[in-house]
């Protein structure tokens, strides 16, 4: 029997992979060209929020005690010394018996304590009929009332998202140090790979694993600079490697990575950390360190797809600092059976608030993915899950 | 009493909204460049996948009838005519008493129908020995077991996936049809706005929607086109209303949106469909139809954030055809009261499987949206959700 020696447990070759990730580089940016990047630091408030009293409503400025008189159907009269709009500042103060017209968003002036709404008061010419009794600072948005210096704004780790940014932008950030993005260098072998159906060339299978992988990294906040397509050839493969390790912080190499004949991967390779693993689907992968971290992923595009869920997004999230994959605890819709002493990987969908699987076997069967939104993982001690059963759901990136 | 007229319902408002949109344009694009983009129509399967019967494992590829006699502890001995890999294909026929040597992915010889397994077999020279049983088709991956043609591959409105992409390519798919990235100009009013705080002009708000409206809108699946910051004059607005026009699909400006002495915008604009909608926050939200379609939306950024999801969001939905936000339903962590006869948007974060409210008054309080990470909806005849009642979450873009 043709066996993988001894397969590693997933947890085992997991902790490998993370044990030889370090922390990724930052750069800084301009808080435009954020969106979507992890933040590489915690961000504490420098300013008060908002920077000064404003009026939170179009009234008039007035001294609350002024307006105590005033008692159900009696009012007071107060003179006018000014009216200003938002982005205005008045010079004026407000003393007893005055008031200044303001609109939303204006800073208080001088002196004023609290705002008549509009609706209450009644102008008559320089003066303003006060209708209601107000309580200081009624109607003021205080200065830091929303956020006090020194609050912490964004956590490191973040991916920055539209509200981080308007947060940030609102505090005068100009620039943020954020995760410079990793490259990925992707590279698939085989002979029977095409990039384009030639009738003339019966036998060839179209390479589908590229785009998937670099779909895959892009969504998993990298960007791709390095793409090849070689043969099952040691000096091919090899010149592929060394010219991918050039521009890449990561290098993914597909195919190859069951045993047969052609199936040299990790020997060219060389310097495996792992190779098979007790996942299901995804068993033939492997890890190797040559100044990158290189991750040997199946040919078959379902195993190859799990094999970067269970480990090239761990590694990066690592890297990283931050969380990439979204996850939900909720019941399972139907009762399954798993083998025990693998990690089963369950493509599912969620339906009336319920996990679906979907079971089909078989890591070819590439439209199973694509009929999934997410998955659900059985571990190795666990014989399957029940119907109704709460368990964790991660949604696809 | 200046108030609003009368407030519209939001069910009203978004009806409106609905019913002035109209089904967006579509490009021809390469696969290569479609990840995230709206499928503009169903893609069917055009041939079979696999294209071709192939061997799902390394072995010998041999007619079954010939294993039907080896019983426990027997074998047979056939005679070795070929050795393919995959990629490559054999001019050989196997017949009774032959075998071809195949590897996984080789597409299956003439003459046979199963494969044996590598480790059921011994080489002897030109012969091999077969020590397993088969049955027509064992470990043969049939033509069209994955996907037979015709077979719907992806559905109109899907946005593209690295597993949607994966297997559109497997399929030979070059090119596909999705929506246009609709353009979207930002306008954002306001004497009081700076993009950069001066110490020598106090009174001034910095400009944090511009980023925020403009980053959720690449986050919908748009582009920006068009970016104005005007003061509160009518010809600045009409004037950049006019610029925003000539590139862009939709239009979104803020400000203004509120009764005031410079709260002109819903009349500078004219032709307003609705102008004040029963929710909360965000009431004061505005549409109308000139030439394209004109939200106007509050100043404040948690406002204008609400309104973009409540409105913007739904009408992009509908010119694409698509689906924008994720939901789920989880139990509600606490009791809360809502207002009747407003809808509430309420902005939540997931915390052990439950969904936890922020509870946070006010439409300035930004730092409240950027802790959350979606948001629930209290309808306007509800008084209120019941802590542990299972509600429906819609995450953040």
């Amino acid at each position: 029997m043709k066996e993988f020696k001894s397969l590693m447990s997933y947890e085992k070759a997991l902790e490998i992979v993370i044990k030889n990730s370090s922390e990724f580089d930052s750069e800084s940016l301009s808080l435009s060209d954020s969106l979507g990047r992890v933040l590489s630091e915690d961000l504490f408030s420098k300013i008060d929020s908002p920077s000064f009293d404003r009026s939170a409503m179009d009234g008039f400025a007035i001294q609350a005690k002024d307006s105590f008189s005033i008692s159900e159907g009696s009012h007071i009269a107060l003179e006018i010394i000014d009216s200003i709009t938002a982005g205005k500042v008045s010079d004026k103060k407000v003393t007893s018996g005055t008031a200044i017209e303001i609109m939303t968003g204006a800073m208080m002036p001088e002196g004023a304590d609290s705002v008549v709404m509009q609706e209450f008061t009644e102008r008559d010419g320089e003066k303003v009929r006060i209708y209601k009794k107000v309580f200081p600072y009624l109607h003021v948005s205080r200065r830091g009332e929303d956020i006090k210096e020194g609050d912490l704004l964004v956590k490191k780790g973040a991916i920055l998202s539209a509200q981080h940014l308007s947060l940030l932008k609102s505090q005068g950030v100009e620039n943020v140090r954020v995760k410079k993005t990793p490259r990925v260098a992707i590279i698939v072998t085989g002979d029977e790979l095409v990039d384009r159906i030639d009738e003339k060339d019966p036998g060839k299978i179209l390479d589908s694993n590229s785009i998937m992988l670099s779909s895959l990294s892009k969504k998993a906040l990298c960007k791709v600079t390095y793409r090849a397509m070689v043969n099952d050839d040691q000096n091919e493969i090899l010149n592929a490697i060394s010219n991918a390790k050039k521009d890449s912080d990561i290098i993914l190499i597909t195919g190859g990575s069951s045993f047969g004949k052609k199936d040299m991967l990790p020997k060219i390779v060389g310097n495996m950390l792992f190779h098979g693993v007790t996942i299901k689907p995804g068993k033939p992968i492997g890890f190797s360190i040559q100044e990158k971290p290189i991750f040997i992923m199946s040919g078959y595009p379902v195993a190859s797809f799990v094999q970067f869920y269970l480990f090239v997004i761990p590694y990066l999230e690592s890297i990283l600092k931050t969380k990439i994959i979204k996850d939900v605890k909720l019941p399972f819709s139907v009762s399954i059976a798993s083998e025990v002493g693998r990690l089963e990987f369950v493509r599912c969908r969620i339906e009336d608030d319920e996990i679906v699987p979907l079971r089909i076997f078989g890591s070819g069967i590439i439209s199973s993915i694509s009929n999934s939104t997410g998955y659900v993982l059985i571990d190795e001690k666990t014989e399957g899950i029940n119907k109704g059963e709460k368990i964790r759901f991660y949604y696809y990136i």
